[in-house]
C-alpha cells in the first residue's frame, strides 16, 4: 500500500564527460554529455524508502532541468503518497496544467523533463511501497486504477478511456496466453505473456558500434564483439555526410551479413525532400527503418516520407523527441511513422507513456522504445515489458518487413554504459 | 552600423502581481502574474547604447528561463555585434542547435523562450546602433539582407529562400504603392503603405474588457468605456463552462451590437470533439473567430475544427504558444487555421518570426498577432508593421467574413497595462 507523506524533494545534476570519446555522437549531436536531472523523494513513512527518478539530458542544460524541478516542489511536497496515487491523474494535470508554469510549455520541453523526472520518482516510490518492480506493479494492477493514471485529455478524438479499458481488458485475457513470439517451436499454448518475458527476455539492438563519432576502425572492432555476443540488429548513426554514410554503412552491412537487421538514425539533420533523397541512396544497404529523419515537431513531414519510402521497404521511426501524447496522437493519425519510439523521461513518465502505448496498440503500430542514455535502459525496460504483457502482446514487428522478426528495444548507450546488455536479457 | 562587442548579458527576473484583479484571467490560466524575462545587452562600443529583450512569462517559471537565459550567455558574450548581424543565420542555429543544450528543446519551451528574449535583445541593440525603430530596420533592409537572418531549416518543403525572395521582391513594389485599406474613400494611388501606416495605424481589438476571471459589472462597464473610446472590436473568453458563456456573450453581442466584431478564445480548454460542439452552441453569437479551442500542438485537431466550423461562418485562430515554425508550417498545410496569430517571444524572435510571416503570406492566410502581455504589443507592432508594408500589403480579412474589415491585432492585456490602446494607434 502507498504511505507516507512526501517529506524532502531533492534533485541533483548528474554528468558523465561522454563527448571525450565521442560516444553519443549524432549528426545534430555532436558532443554529447550523457547526464540527468535526478531526483529523490523521501517520505515521513518509518519503511525509509525512497522514490528515484531521472529525466535524461546531454551535459549543458541540466542546471536548467533541476530548477524546473525546483518550480514544481511545492505540489509535490508534504502530499500523501497514497493521495497522489490515488488520484494520479489529478496529480499529473496539477503538474502539467499548473495555471502560471504551464506558459514555459505547455506539457514540452524544460518543464515537461522535470515533470518526467518527478513522476519517474513517484512511481519508483510507489513501486517500491508495493514490493514489486515497476513492470509487475503495472502488469497486477485493475484496468479501471491503470486508466486513472492516464490523463486523457487532448486524445478522446483517437482514444476515450473505455476504449483503453476494452484494449487493457482483451490484454487481461491475453496475460494468461501466450504471446506472439520468434520462436514459434515452443509449446505456446502452456506459456503466459509474464512467463515468456521472464524465461526468455525482450529483444533488443545495439547502437554502440555505431556512433558518427567513431573512426572506422572503432566500428569494426565494436560490430565484431557485438557480433561474438550475440546481438543480431545494429543502428547505424548517419545523416552528416552523404560518402562517409555508404561507406560506413557498407562496412556494418558487410560485417553483419545480408539476413541480420540494419536500422539508421539521422537524428534529425534533413529538411523533407533531403530525408528522400538521402535514403534513396541508402536504401542498397537495406535498413529497416530510418529514425528521425527530420524535425521531431514535423508530423506531415514524417507522414511525407513514410509515404515515399514504403516503396524502398524503409519503415519511419520517431519518437525520442517528441515531446508529449498529442505529437504521438498525430503521427500515428497521418500513418507518420511504422515503429514508436517511446522515452521514458521526456513524455510524462509512465502516465504519459501508457496513453500512447495505448494508442500505439489501437493503430497497430509496434513500439520500439528509445534508451541507451544514462539510465534509460533501466527505466524502458519496465514499459515495454508491461507493453508486451498487457497491451500489445506481440513481439511480431507488424511493418512490412515480416522477415525482420521481432520489434527491438533500442539499448544502445555508449559502450561504457549500460547500452550493451545482450539481447534476450530485459 | 552594427558596432561593438557584446561585453555584458544581464537577465532580470520581473513580476507583476496581475492575479490580484484577475486580470488575464483565462479558462487555462486562471491565476496569471504577468511577467518577463528581461535580457540586457551591453557593447564596449562608445555610443552607450544597450540591447533590450525580453521574452513574457505568467509567473512562476520565470526563474527557469533565466536560468536558461544564462545557459545560453556563453554563445553571446564577446562576440562582435557586427559578426552576430552579419551572419545572423548562423548565430540563430547557433543558439538553437547547441549541441548539448537543444536536447531540453530543441527549439520548444524554456530554451526557445530564452532565445526569443536573447535575440530580441540583439535586434534592439541592432535597430538602436541603426537609429531606427525596427520596423523601419527591417522595411529598409535588402531582401537578400533579410533572408540571411531566417534559418530554413525544417521548412524547405513549403518555403524554399527563393520563393521567400520572391515574395519580398514583390513587397518592395508595394512598398511604393498603397496597400488595400480599410476605408477606400481615400485617394489611394498616392499612399505608399509606409505612408499609410504612418498616417492611418494599424487596426487592433481589444480583450481588456473580458477577461474570464471579471464579474459581468466589470465586464459591462470595461466594454461600455472601450466602446467610448472608439473600439470596434473584441475579443471574449470562453470554455470554462458554457451557460456561463453563452451569457458573457449575450451580454457582448448585446452591448456592441449585430455590427461589430467578436473573437472567442479558448485558451485550449477543449478536446477536439468538445471544441465544436460548444461552439456549435456560441454560433448564435457570430464570433468571427474561436481562438486555442485544443492543445496549440495538435495540428490535425485544428484542421478538423476548421473543417466542422467553416459552415458555421467561424475561423479557427491560433499561434501565441505554437512554439516554432515547424508548427505554424504545419498549420497552414494542413488548413488548420484562418487567421495566424504570431508572437514575439514564443518564436525565436524577430529571426524565427520572419519565416512564419513569408510562410503565410505563401498560403495566403492573414496574419493577426497576439500580444497583451507585459510588453508584447510595444514589440509585436514592429512585426505586424513589417508585415503590412513589405509582405502582405492587407489589412483585407481574407477569411470567409469579409464584411469583418481588416486584420486585427491583438492589444488585449490587462487594463492597467499597455492593453487598451486605442484603434488605429500602432
Amino acid at each position: 500500500m502507498a504511505r507516507g507523506r512526501i517529506s524532502r524533494l531533492s534533485v541533483r545534476d548528474i554528468r558523465f564527460p561522454t563527448s571525450l570519446g565521442g560516444h553519443g555522437s549524432d549528426a545534430m549531436h555532436t558532443d554529447p554529455d550523457y547526464s540527468a536531472a535526478y531526483v529523490i523523494l523521501e517520505t515521513d513513512a518509518e519503511d525509509g524508502l525512497k522514490g528515484y527518478g531521472i529525466t535524461f539530458t546531454l551535459g549543458r542544460g541540466t542546471e536548467v532541468v533541476v530548477c524546473a524541478v525546483n518550480a514544481l516542489a511545492h505540489h509535490v511536497l508534504n502530499r500523501d503518497v497514497g493521495d497522489i496515487v490515488g488520484d494520479f491523474r489529478g496529480f499529473y494535470r496539477q503538474l502539467t496544467s499548473d495555471g502560471q508554469l504551464r506558459w514555459i510549455g505547455p506539457e514540452k520541453g524544460v518543464v515537461h523533463l522535470a515533470t518526467a523526472a518527478v513522476l519517474n520518482a513517484v512511481w519508483d516510490l510507489w513501486a517500491k511501497q508495493e514490493g514489486k518492480p515497476l513492470w509487475k506493479l503495472l502488469v497486477d494492477m485493475d484496468p479501471r486504477r491503470l486508466l486513472s493514471c492516464i490523463d486523457f485529455r487532448y486524445i478522446t478524438d483517437v482514444l476515450t478511456e473505455e476504449e483503453a479499458h476494452e484494449i487493457l481488458q482483451r490484454g487481461q485475457v491475453g496475460k494468461r496466453e501466450r504471446g506472439a513470439r520468434e520462436t514459434p517451436d515452443v509449446d505456446e499454448h502452456h506459456v503466459s505473456t509474464e512467463e515468456q518475458m521472464l524465461t526468455e527476455g525482450y529483444p533488443a539492438y545495439t547502437t554502440s558500434c555505431a556512433w558518427l563519432g567513431y573512426p572506422d576502425a572503432t566500428l569494426q572492432q565494436l560490430c565484431s564483439e557485438a557480433l561474438k555476443d550475440g546481438w543480431t540488429r545494429f543502428k547505424v548513426k548517419v545523416g552528416a555526410d552523404l560518402q562517409d554514410d555508404i561507406r560506413r554503412c557498407r562496412l556494418i552491412r558487410n560485417m553483419i551479413g545480408p539476413e541480420k537487421t540494419l536500422m539508421m538514425d539521422a537524428n534529425q539533420r534533413w529538411d523533407v525532400p533531403e530525408a528522400v533523397e538521402w535514403m534513396a541512396r541508402l536504401a542498397e544497404f537495406r535498413p529497416l527503418w530510418i529514425e528521425e529523419p527530420t524535425s521531431p515537431d514535423d508530423i506531415l513531414g514524417h507522414a511525407a516520407i513514410s509515404k515515399a519510402l514504403a516503396p524502398l521497404g524503409i519503415g519511419v521511426a520517431t519518437g525520442e523527441q517528441c515531446h508529449n501524447r498529442v505529437i504521438f496522437k498525430q503521427l500515428l493519425q497521418a500513418k507518420a511513422l511504422q515503429f514508436l519510439q517511446i522515452d521514458s523521461c521526456r513524455l510524462g513518465s509512465v502516465n504519459e507513456n501508457l496513453a500512447v502505448l495505448l494508442m500505439a496498440k489501437k493503430f497497430d503500430v509496434p513500439v520500439c522504445p528509445h534508451a541507451g542514455g544514462v539510465g534509460l535502459c533501466e527505466l524502458v525496460q519496465h514499459l515495454i515489458i508491461f507493453d508486451f504483457i498487457s497491451v500489445s502482446a506481440s513481439l511480431k514487428d507488424s511493418s512490412s518487413k515480416q522477415d525482420q522478426g521481432g520489434v527491438p528495444a533500442n539499448l544502445d548507450g555508449p559502450a561504457s554504459f549500460e547500452g550493451r546488455e545482450k539481447e534476450g536479457q530485459p
